[in-house]
């Protein structure tokens, strides 16, 4: 399927987990765009929200792939592979959702 | 906090759900941004992942923010609490993550 596919994955690191760990864990996550061409934009942060509806989950990562196919050599491809397998050996849970955005216009602010 | 927010929302419908009643409510949410004038963006979709990490939730809503303070507004604001109120009721299951995007520089391609 050809468009923007965004790529989400929640996780919650393991509790013993060193910082230093953490901190290795999103570099390498963050060099993954120089790594890997079908990655088409990168972004992740901590969880800021404040409903408890957070289920657990402290970090979310976003990528964004120009279609499924991009996708899927993403998620075959040796580079990937590598650095999933660290991570997955690292974190408590892991939560993955792609979808195809539907972008809703937002109207002009009146003011 | 100044700077945008994202505002994650995953969700799993009841299973009783009728088809009608999914439409009524993803509209009822697309029709947000139109009414709360802090929702900078909107977009949303369904989940289309491989790897069976979806624990089961099915589709994902994604508003954006100026701020915390505009996330604020939003969960407050009258439009959001009758909106949230019926979207509740018709769920078995919801996952909420906001967090302060940081954006990671995608290199250009050589090819």
């Amino acid at each position: 399927m050809a468009g923007t596919i965004k790529h989400l994955l929640l996780l919650k690191f393991k509790d013993d987990l060193t910082e230093d760990k953490k901190q290795q864990l999103i570099e390498g996550y963050e060099a993954l765009p120089s790594k890997i061409d079908v990655m088409k934009g990168f972004e992740w942060g901590t969880d800021l929200s404040v409903e408890n509806f957070h289920q657990g989950y402290t970090h979310v990562f976003i990528s964004t792939f120009d279609s499924t196919a991009d996708r899927d050599a993403y998620l075959s491809h040796e580079k990937h592979q590598e650095y999933a397998a660290d991570l997955l050996a690292n974190i408590e849970k892991v939560l993955v959702v792609d979808f195809a955005p539907r972008v809703v216009p937002i109207p002009a602010t009146s003011s």
